[in-house]
């Protein structure tokens, strides 16, 4: 277990895919974002702004990254990037908890 | 929409019901904590320790509170307290974004 300290937090959450994806945005001092978020099992296509860092905390997933034909397990523990202005595809497999931080 | 500023996150989440409610522990500078939740549509009974605040920031419940043979309902913007050492069953019929304080 960790703590993120001096951070702020968005009360409200954020609410993807019916609910099946949901986050709570946490601000650090430096103005930089992560969200702390739970993915349901299915699967979901994301587009991304910046790029991102996915920290798997828990569950298990398989990801196809931009130009990548094939998918990757990911577990806990284990983490993927994702290049700024692109799009990825999970197929979340058990119940999710993950950190993504947006990059740059 | 609005912050907790200064305040220390848990990054890992509080999973119950094989994740079907999830939270996230928020402490702040006095030592309080709160939890930011998503609950998904289901009935649930918790037990407390502390008394509770809950507040409701987006969704729809029915509550039965302790001592109480009546369900009520409660949607976003409304909240509802719970007595220290007790347990109460809720019914929640959308998607429900939740805000629980601990007091005393």
């Amino acid at each position: 277990m960790s703590e993120f300290t001096n951070v702020t937090v968005v009360r409200e959450a954020n609410v993807y895919f019916a609910g099946a994806v949901t986050s709570r945005t946490v601000i650090f001092p430096d103005g930089t974002k992560k969200t702390l978020g739970i993915m349901q099992p299915g699967e979901y296509t994301f587009n991304t702004g910046a790029a991102e860092l996915m920290e798997i905390l828990a569950g298990e997933l398989d990801v196809k990254l931009p130009g990548n034909d094939l998918w990757d397990r990911i577990g806990g523990g284990e983490s993927f990037e994702v290049p700024a202005n692109s799009s990825f595809t999970m197929k979340v497999n058990t119940l999710t908890d993950y950190c993504c931080s947006f990059l740059g």
